[in-house]
């Protein structure tokens, strides 16, 4: 620590958002394009600077309203990101968290608050902002390992869903594909889901069994 | 936000750090007691402010190596406590840790840099300072729940175990009696120990063949 450190151990707080949907078939993160010097024209995720008299998870809650017009959907802090140089404007500490929203149109209402914000799919994000290339990975690392090991993907789904688009909400979020006989095995054996009885209708395909969660509270169970 | 708000976002940021250990059966943490004025002669987890000039994570391991006199075990990020009366110094932020140590007696070689610095077993702690009742009831939450999910007791035990102490770990930590035969099958079928061929000597017990992990890295593993 040098002299001139002494007595001054003040940082700006912030924190930064990385809010997930599945929105055709992709996973995706809302991003909100920075008007601010040293990174204008960059896409970040959404966030801002914590009030004084601000809890630091109401600071998440408040700008998670404001970028994705949602106050009632999962929210969980990730990590704080407290390298001394990750931001060229002072010493800002930012900390994370991540949302799940089951539908990506919630945002839609709300959309003039910033210059620019929209969805894009983590297979194909611009280059970000601040840290935020780091901040996304450990979000999309967290929620990949959180799939595994609890029921957390119902926040990502809407309140009824087939099968088989549980199992492509699976599939989308690990990026991998699941054998479907295994899948139904497993998912049905958890006793996390049930039956609405009622079905899907339409041209396109044959009628299927529309189900629900049981329980939307987040518990640890070995799902794959 | 009222008025007086504006223009005012800085925090104070400290870390805090819950250090485990398995001390004569029993999980403990190592606290240290007080001399500050509002908390003097409470117990509070070790810590302290972060410098302007210092990564939080390395905030994190100066003040884990001068609590435990321990800078390779196990540090994990747990959660930054945002509240903002917290503190009645003033608006502190702390990204709090945990940390795991394989052996108790690690610390005890520099326990002068403290007035008082003690174990104390989680089944028995005193009332703790500031909101670190909160701090390590997370902690304990996250190090049971990973348990169930990962190969991080590893970080707990001593490099060869037999595995009547592993049984004895895990107990330690979940505080649930587990049954012998299972875990064993269990435990034998995840491909995380190997029998380092040698055998306990003494004439209290039978010789038990002693254990040892095969890698040191924390892996997502359903144990439990």
């Amino acid at each position: 620590m040098s002299g001139a450190d002494k007595g001054f151990q003040h940082a700006i707080l912030a924190t930064d958002i990385v809010i997930f949907a599945i929105k055709e078939g992709s996973l995706c993160i809302l991003l909100v394009k920075m008007q601010k010097e040293h990174f204008r024209g960059y896409w970040a995720v959404p966030g801002g600077l914590i009030n004084p008299s601000e809890p630091v998870e109401a600071c998440a809650r408040r700008n998670l309203l404001k970028a994705a017009n949602a106050d009632d959907v999962y929210l969980e802090q990730l990590y704080t990101f407290g390298e001394v140089d990750r931001d060229p404007h002072g010493r800002v500490v930012s900390v994370s968290y991540y949302a799940l929203m089951p539908d990506w149109r919630f945002h839609l209402s709300n959309s003039t608050e910033y210059n620019a914000i929209e969805w894009f799919s983590i297979d194909d994000l611009p280059e970000l902002a601040y840290d935020h290339d780091d901040v996304v990975l450990f979000a999309i690392e967290r929620l990949r390992s959180k799939l595994t090991y609890s029921n957390i993907i119902f926040n990502l789904m809407p309140d009824t869903f087939t099968l088989s688009e549980l199992q492509r909400a699976y599939e989308v979020v690990l990026n991998k594909k699941l054998d479907k006989r295994n899948f139904r095995k497993k998912i049905l054996s958890l006793n996390q889901i049930a039956s609405t009885g009622r079905r899907t209708v339409g041209k396109a395909h044959r009628p299927a069994d529309l189900y629900r969660f049981k329980r939307k509270t987040v518990e640890i169970i070995q799902v794959l």
